[in-house]
């Protein structure tokens, strides 16, 4: 399983995955499933990718080298070259139809479905900062003030507190720390999530990484988070009224 | 969608139910999924329903009225006349298998899954108390001191809080609350799941209900939970740190 979240605020880009991948209970492995495309002044794209692994790392493989899927063509599109975020969203969902035309039938008589899920995000020179989630049938959406996060994956558990706090206007700080809470209510919830987990911060106008951290459980930030959080809800509880009807 | 959660304690039994059903998200209507059977001094036994609602009302009529299914018999067992919880909850799982039986192929026809699930809970006269949770297969699984809460329905969004609280040895009132808290965490994440919702109590011994309260939107303890709860999470989310390192 996976859990990726990813913020488009006034300020930039925040963006979180785990690296747990499973294959059963009895085949944990660890992979990073964020990419970065960074020419520093000219562009920075991150990718964040939840589903079947051969298929996500064949299709950022395609982005990234322009490897695979259309080796007849000299020089394919990839993220380094693509001229526009929106321009990037297409390719991306280009590349999900040509990993679907090339392994779903093959997927399919192994009784594997075809599921992939991807969250694009960056900043391209001139042409504007962009979240996309991208969907198994390469189509796409593209968060907005409104709604300024997206999740794939495991998405239900670490959702409450971005329903709750995530606001286009907040702070890149208080979004790392959003997006930690997030994914450590996910963690909790499913053995399947797991750490470490590979952070990006992306300032807007910046066009390059702002940061770029892997947290792993001794990492001091996001062990403060898990045990803040955690006696800070249960603090949160007790301190709310006991019911004022009688329970007999 | 339904959210439904049941916690055994050492003191006894909460229960917290929505009361929405949904055919599409232009056929929304509230029935009860909470049904109880209460012989004072005898038992106290209640049942939380999620899945396909002509399935589960069948059931339930089987369960407390000893119709349908199994018309042959001259004084089928119900749940005002099993001896034991453990017998509630075979005679639960029972139902369910002929529930199956009698639709499960005509719902396959119209391209519907029989999917139903069950929350037992009570306690009958020198038999102690019980929470099992009963599957579409009808078999079941009971809750113990380790794992003192069961949910069906729409579960995820409201687990991380249960995950993190919910402790065999806290007190009914405690629980109430707990409970409340988790029910809204999916109301806010789900608009399938909807007010208002059935709250029933059953202390240990008491072989009587304890407390069974509807609470509606405009309902004054469940108002407080909303507003505190999402003021609380808000305040301290803001009071933890932010991140140490720079964003540039």
């Amino acid at each position: 399983m996976t859990y990726c979240v990813a913020l488009a605020l006034d300020q930039g880009i925040v963006m979180l995955s785990d690296t747990r991948t499973n294959a059963g209970p009895d085949s944990l492995a660890s992979f990073s499933k964020l990419s970065v495309v960074e020419k520093q002044g000219d562009r920075v794209i991150a990718l964040m990718a939840s589903g079947n692994l051969a298929c996500t790392q064949a299709i950022v493989a395609r982005l990234t080298e322009g490897v695979g899927f259309n080796a007849g063509d000299r020089e394919p599109m990839t993220l380094w070259t693509v001229p526009t975020m929106y321009d990037a969203a297409c390719l991306v969902g280009e590349a999900v139809r040509q990993a679907f035309l090339r392994d779903g039938e093959a997927l399919q008589a192994q009784n594997y479905q075809f599921d992939v899920n991807f969250l694009l995000a960056g900043e391209i020179a001139r042409s504007g900062m962009h979240l996309f989630m991208v969907y198994s049938a390469g189509n796409f959406i593209e968060a907005t003030q409104d709604t300024p996060f997206l999740q794939i994956g495991e998405t239900k558990y670490g959702k409450p507190i971005l329903d709750r706090v995530a606001k286009y206007d907040i702070p890149l700080e208080d979004a790392v720390k959003l997006a930690c809470i997030s994914m450590d209510s996910t963690l909790r919830s499913n053995f399947s999530v797991g750490l470490p987990a590979d952070l990006l911060v992306i300032r807007r106008y910046a066009l390059r990484v702002g940061a770029h951290h892997r947290m792993g459980a001794d990492d001091p930030y996001y062990a403060m988070i898990q045990n803040s959080w955690s006696d800070a809800l249960r603090a949160a509880y007790r301190a709310l009224p006991t019911p004022p009807w009688p329970l007999i």
